[in-house]
């Protein structure tokens, strides 16, 4: 059935229990049965040969278009997926996959461990980018699909959408990075070290273990203040908030809360907390934390096993993943002779332009997939 | 007697207890006897005009120049302050003085309310910049010094700095004015915000009320490492610690510190957990957050009540306090037809350049001063 922007759409799980039923991760550890969450739009065509994987950042999830039922704000990516849009849904099949060690339907630390019956908790097992990979690559075999018109992600997405070019260069026809990198700087490393000291310092942590009683709840909202302020810039926020107060005709005095920004943030991560799980955020910025696809030390030549079209963008205000860190990746990328498309948005909106900047975006995307078919 | 970089000094305090006892604070409410700690350098001479007021950032003290006893590090504008230096203490007499709501000897939210005998803990008044200004001139006054030669300070003693020119334009000769604003910016107050609310999050904070038993030490360390963050660069980070691991082989895949960037930012925390007050934290960074010099709507209206020429610096990789701030300080300053001098120092070292490109400073300073002779 053809998608519609405003359709209900329900997200879908699949588990994979055939033998062999256990993902062997990076770690050395094993993990299964693997459940995976995941949304389609669009239709497959017969020849299963116009299937696009999309992948979502740190705290989001598959639900990337349409509605689900009773909401009234649509998936996280959907100006840019649908009929006519930037992943056109009369053209292409989407798939948007949510990544395993999240809290959004696929297996993470708040599931059920089958060996105890209690939630995984802190024994859940280590996982990185590539395992997140390796278990989507069980979807795609299961579907039936050899190879994919693109990979495309933005932020953590981006990663997922880079490693699927060097892990399975043969099923990658194309690959769409927006803001991400190669491997987590110092700087990058430091915030997200902050956020797990923040969820672990919560006395109600209790060490992971703390499913069916009070969470951790002020740990993971400070968490998720400090990642706001880096998903937005100095102008945007400038812009948004200045120095506006919240409701006094004048400053407080005292240690209430006197600026928007403030509430904002509060307001923010109080939602926050109510949607995702503290482990999960541990576990996923560990995975990023520990990207790098420089594996053996040369980014070049772990880039010489792929084989796709690449279209890598950043955007000027994001100092999160900030454009040099595209730079990089682009210059590694063309070492290899590949066919690179390198472009600087021009955006105040820091690292989340990747969600806003979608005119710009669809510019840049419907071209590149034409160019990029299979 | 001359000041020597070697010398080993004691840092001084004087209590104000005289009528007026009290300072009437821009709150409203009023402080006293108020106590500020503070060290000199260098020899005032017999018409007191070659007097220099330094200030201290956020999280610092009094302690600027020589040794204290037992101590393996000097003050921390040592390379700044002695003989010969940029603030030469052969020509001038240094004071450097600890600002009223801190925790180094001036009176603050740990010292003893003298109506109660107990520490102020909340119940101390709040602060601003120009509060710790008006205390600063009760030390000035007490010296018999009519005008200062300069007032100089980075970051938060910028602010302290530019405010004196205003507060009391005919005893501010001249200002140095290094990495700092006119106005905490939306994401100023958003960092901030975070710190506040990991320390009033912390269960041992107990409304402030923590003297004498735990002291809110998780909370506080979390606020220093996003306080870290932001002193330094991208690029210092990456410099100093890049991915380089703490001792293992290879990555732990676990919840333990892996990064050399992680551990050091829990070492420079537990120390800071042991040498500050939460609380001073807590007024401090609102006392911050509050500045404004465009205090009636206009910052050029407020600079024409300045008199002093102006030596403005910034440094290029200084994202808390951006170039760009500094700029719209020079612009409101010109619009008065005042002497400015505006600088942008070419610096990879973020926000902590001002303590650490002294030679760039010095350069600046030394023709400055001979300049600014009252």
């Amino acid at each position: 059935m053809p998608f519609n922007n405003q359709d209900i759409i329900t997200t879908q799980t699949i588990t994979f229990c055939e033998q062999p039923n256990e993902l062997r991760l990076e770690s050395g550890e094993k993990l299964g049965p693997i459940t995976l969450a995941y949304e389609t739009y669009g239709e497959l065509n017969q020849n299963k040969s116009n299937a696009i994987l999309i992948f979502h950042t740190l705290t989001s999830d598959a639900h990337a278009a349409g509605f689900h039922e009773g909401d009234k704000k649509p998936g996280w990516w959907d100006k840019m997926i649908g009929p006519g849009k930037a992943f056109d849904t009369d053209k292409y099949f989407l798939i948007s996959v949510n990544v395993i060690g999240g809290c959004k339907g696929s297996t993470g630390p708040a599931s059920i461990d089958p060996k105890t019956g209690k939630p995984y908790g802190l024994s859940f097992p280590f996982v990185t980018i590539g395992d997140m990979v390796s278990a989507q690559k069980l979807l795609i075999d299961h579907m039936g699909i050899k190879k994919l018109v693109c990979t495309a992600g933005g932020s953590m997405g981006g990663l997922q959408a880079l490693k699927w070019s060097v892990m399975y260069p043969e099923t990658t026809a194309s690959v769409i990075v927006i803001a991400a990198n190669t491997r987590h700087t110092a700087q990058q490393i430091a915030l997200h070290e902050v956020a797990r000291q923040a969820i672990m310092g919560d006395p109600d942590w209790h060490n992971g273990d703390y499913y069916g009683k009070s969470i951790p709840a002020r740990g993971l909202a400070l968490s998720r203040m400090v990642g706001h302020i880096t998903y937005m810039s100095d102008k945007s926020m400038e812009e948004k908030f200045g120095r506006k107060l919240i409701s006094k005709e004048r400053l407080g005095y005292d240690f209430n809360q006197d600026f928007q920004v403030e509430s904002y943030l509060k307001y923010r991560s109080d939602t926050f907390v109510q949607r995702f799980d503290a482990n999960s955020y541990l576990y996923l910025s560990k995975a990023l934390d520990y990207f790098d696809m420089a594996e053996d030390g040369s980014l070049s030549k772990s880039f010489s096993r792929a084989k796709a079209k690449f279209l890598i963008v950043s955007f000027t205000s994001d100092w999160l993943y900030p454009t040099y860190q595209s730079k990089q990746m682009v210059k590694a990328l063309k070492v290899n002779d590949l066919d690179v498309s390198d472009i600087v948005i021009n955006s105040d909106y820091g690292h989340d332009a990747f969600l806003v900047e979608a005119e710009g975006l669809t510019k840049l995307v419907r071209p590149f997939l034409k160019r990029a078919k299979i």
